[in-house]
């Protein structure tokens, strides 16, 4: 499983702040914990509150390439964002967060993503919305898997997001994503992999991180190969792990939790 | 999720000792303690040091009848001890716990099973011991269910257990049972339901309740209704009560914890 650190997001008030401030210490500060707690690949997102993302995100990028060498997840609505932030970055290859199965926009972003040798998220949904349930998510991923060849872009660097809602507003859901997990990984070979932005199941909910991990070991068992989610939530680093274990991507040892790492691939 | 309390099981020591000792009041305890927690059934087994278990097997099932109402899950290898159980139990239908996939004794306790109106568990193993893989374990479910077919028992009173194994000796056994589960759902309609001991997947391992939890919602994911397991385990029943709302088992509510009780159906 690969963990994305989501902290260094513009929706959180203190990311917000020191992107008004222009104070690199409070998100370098971020880039550091969520590394330390095993984040693969770190979110970058200005937030809705900027008026020009495409100006901040090199900022950021070169802030937190100065204190980490975490490959990054460029996320943004605004493609001019997204190329700008790819422009700077120094590091390992990195992931676009996202495109939609909306034919217009998947070719700008697949045509960024080959630019820029860079990971593609696209999430199953279109101008019609989040799909009721697992077979229309799977006609979107098909969909979006179709134009990637077209491009001659590699299936397996698209990571297919089949949306989790929060439990609280989309409770029929869950299922859904679980069942769409599965059956994307038979959509082509090599597959491409799946993503879930994991704090959205309880978005709103009392026991966040109960509601997180739970799902956490359950999308595992459905082939989940990554998860945009709360690294410094320590339960779910463990769940991660014990997962990998219990799914024998990782070697038993009774230190286990030690041996295997916080969030390794 | 229907969860069966494993504690009263001479495994135990404070179990055995209270056998020794024909003392009810330890036994009582356990029995309470696990219907307080949610346990749906009571698993009841005399222990392996136990000379006579179909003598003492009475005893525990009128015990424990004395102090709850909780159906139970009357477990031996002995067919005359799981008999003399059945006779005693008053309450509702009972578990019998458990039958191989051999020919003579899958015969012999379905016989039981149909005389006393129970469910059967039966276990995807044979003369040549575990599986490897699902493919094995599946083929074994499926004699299993042509077997009782021919018996006219209902296959929905049917539990399929697997056979989880330790994952410090047995960890590519994990995945193949999460595998069995999903497919055992295709072998008939109404199909077998599944059941796991849980508490083996942990079995000599440290961290005992993050795996047995993490396994149980990966087992829960693929489509797992019923686990015997430490239900004095508060995390554990967290995550089950969890996973049957992330799985719109349960309707959502803020209080959901405690709205969904600890282990309903």
């Amino acid at each position: 499983l690969i963990l994305v650190g989501e902290r260094i997001n513009g929706l959180f008030k203190d990311v917000a702040a020191a992107i008004q401030n222009k104070d690199p210490a409070p998100i370098q500060r971020l880039a550091v914990a969520q590394t330390e707690a095993g984040a693969a690949f770190l979110d970058v997102n200005t937030g809705p509150a900027v008026d020009d993302p495409a100006a901040v995100m090199p900022w950021l990028v070169k802030i937190i390439e100065e204190v980490v060498d975490t490959p990054l997840c460029i996320d943004s609505a605004k493609p001019e964002a997204i190329e700008a932030g790819l422009k700077t970055v120094t590091k390992a290859k990195a992931i676009i967060n996202s495109t939609t199965a909306e034919r217009d926009r998947l070719e700008k972003y697949l045509t960024l993503a080959k630019e820029y040798d860079a990971y593609l998220i696209a999430l199953t949904m279109n101008r019609q919305g989040v799909p009721k349930d697992a077979a229309d998510r799977l006609a979107l991923a098909m969909e979006i898997v179709v134009v990637a060849d077209e491009f001659n872009y590699a299936v397996a660097d698209l990571f297919i997001d089949p949306l989790a809602l929060p439990v609280n507003v989309g409770q029929e859901h869950g299922i859904e994503v679980l069942e769409t997990l599965r059956q994307v990984k038979t959509l082509a070979d090599p597959p491409p992999r799946t993503i879930i932005g994991l704090s959205n199941v309880s978005q709103g909910c009392p026991h966040r991180s109960l509601l997180n991990r739970t799902y956490l070991a359950m999308a595992m068992a459905s082939g989940l190969d990554a998860a945009i989610a709360d690294v410094n939530d320590h339960e779910l680093v463990k769940t991660a792990v014990t997962g990998r274990v219990l799914l024998n991507q990782e070697i038993y040892s009774d230190a286990f939790l030690k041996a295997a790492g916080p969030a390794r691939g």
